[in-house]
């Protein structure tokens, strides 16, 4: 059985593979989940959705290396994480935001720990890039079996970006976008368990009211606005066979209410 | 020796990546080959000529996943395949439509089964995405040897797409264009054994006439459309080192003729 | 423990997984690494550098095909070499020019083998798919142990392209961009040791001026200019959280001088 190693990055393609070929190097039957190496250059919030969006879904043990990371080469720590059986490498500055929430919602035991011994790093290490010089080794060395504290010392003041917003209000509710799909889908931080005791409602974002939740896009026809709950279970606007984000010209960060009938 | 599973979706990457952490969680020791995660979004018959056009190359048992999938969560069957030694996992909705073309030409016995045995799922299931759901753990339930007969019934009519049109004509054949690959070459339903008894021939498309067709790319200047059989052995027309769905502003659908010279 | 084979085409995804699934019918055990699958179209030069960009971090023996190939199906040789511990597969135009470049700094042996024996092939070869029909199974063979002596014959006159130059001149040093990455950062043919002795610097590229290097981005404010010694250990001009390439509308080739501050 192979250990579980997958990357995110915003480095395109070539970087991530010289990622590979280091931790190969160090661990070499390890299986490879590409997440996504096109993250918005720099854009840790957009790195920090996409790390919580699969939690729950890999093998106990898999590794998460995530590098988003323009602060590197200067004091922000590299760190590595453990969220209940899942474990993150990258940088402190962020882009475990949404996992920490998600773990304190479903009582993830949680740990943080300071990468700084540098036996566990390649022999030279840049500054621009600690992707392949610190945190692709200490992935490996994590998957042959490295404990955390060898790799470096526990602490607990990560850095946390702010949270999206959600308020009740005399109507309803008020969230806002948190992300914008290939398919242009829209989801909301307004997770099924908020909307349990509003009955019907009537959605709102830019200047489409929606009246109604589907169960899926193909019980309208195509063209039409729907709101659901989506695969992660957080309400979403859609298109049906269409792209909801480019016909409401929606960004993220977009406000969005959600009214009793 | 891993078993090998093939990945073809509309999702962009992260989806795809975790449908493979759901496979490795059931069946750890598989190979993954990602075929392609930006099939246009919905467009069945983009995701059924891809899915063929790799047929005969890889190895016996391969499971190719194929999600491009309108409708997800209605009454559109979830549906398991075989043609000859590869197997079909996606949704029945004509994805497989050029897959059954070819094994009728080259014989391969097929069989099709209407998934329903939720055991071998994911235990909550969303609407909007059978792919991490349903799809992914079945071919990972495949991988591990779980008979078909297992996962669900035997069925005999799979939802096919009209194929394009190839016809005889007095002065030689008139297709169409059915594939505009990366290098904007145009790929035909004309193959190479319908052109056995024309002789020399020139080829009409958009307002080309092509006279002869070459054996390869470098034959002509750089610059100077050409015709030639391509890799998978059907009429293709293209820029020698250029792009020629940009020259001749081609699409999808165009008429193609063949006329004796 | 796997045997390692990277890819690096300009054929798009699904080209390279036919790829794949070639080699996996005859080397079950490899594990992959995707380099770059857009490569920009017949962009030799590009492919070339990108060969080089990893050398160094890949395990003893990984197998490197790279098929940037217009000239695929002329009398160009299809080829196999060895740089140290590393292995190239793929045609010979150029793409190896880097390498080799490389390999003669660092001292690693170098060996060039025409391959020419079809039994080691697919046994049908298009004209215009030598990656699917010759490099692939070829890759394979040699993953399996097979000599490159069974495989072709040496020989010692590789295409090689011009070098970016390089001069030394009464104020410095002038170089050229070599290559824009994904975060628009520009990296030059002027490396570390180019620069030990010219003291403190002034960076002069299109119309800017950029006095003095930094140890990394995160030294200077968001949007400003900077030159650094990138990961690779060359020159190289950034913007902190931004894109230098389309700051200066600079291109490849375009000159680079170093001048004594």
């Amino acid at each position: 059985m192979l250990r579980v190693i997958t990357l995110m990055t915003d480095f395109g393609f070539s970087a991530a593979a010289v990622m590979k070929g280091v931790i190969l190097g160090i661990a070499p039957d390890v299986s490879f989940i590409d997440v996504d190496h096109f993250v918005g250059p720099q854009n840790v919030r957009e790195g920090a959705m996409i790390l919580e969006y699969g939690a729950g879904y890999y093998p106990d043990g898999t590794i998460h290396i995530c590098v988003v990371d323009p602060g590197v080469g200067t004091a922000r720590r590299p760190m590595a994480a453990r969220f209940g059986t899942q474990i993150y490498v990258g940088p402190d500055n962020g882009l475990i935001t949404m996992m920490v929430d998600r773990a304190r919602r479903e009582g993830w035991p949680m740990a943080f720990y300071h990468l700084h011994q540098p036996r566990f790093w390649l022999p030279t290490v840049s500054n621009i890039f600690h992707g392949r010089d610190i945190f692709a080794p200490v992935a490996a060395h994590l998957a042959n079996g490295v404990p955390f504290t060898d790799l470096g010392s526990p602490f607990d003041d990560p850095i946390l970006l702010p949270i999206p917003s959600l308020e009740r209000t005399p109507d309803g509710l008020q969230g806002e976008i948190t992300d914008i799909d290939y398919f242009g889908n829209l989801a909301t931080n307004i997770r099924r368990s908020d909307l349990t005791d509003l009955g019907e409602v009537t959605v709102r974002v830019r200047e489409a009211n929606i009246v109604g939740l589907v169960q899926t896009f193909g019980e309208r026809p195509a063209g039409e606005l729907v709101a659901l709950i989506n695969e992660v279970g957080v309400l979403s606007v859609a298109v049906s066979n269409g792209n909801a984000g480019e016909r409401l010209g929606a960004q993220i960060g977009d406000r969005v209410e959600v009214l009793r009938s």
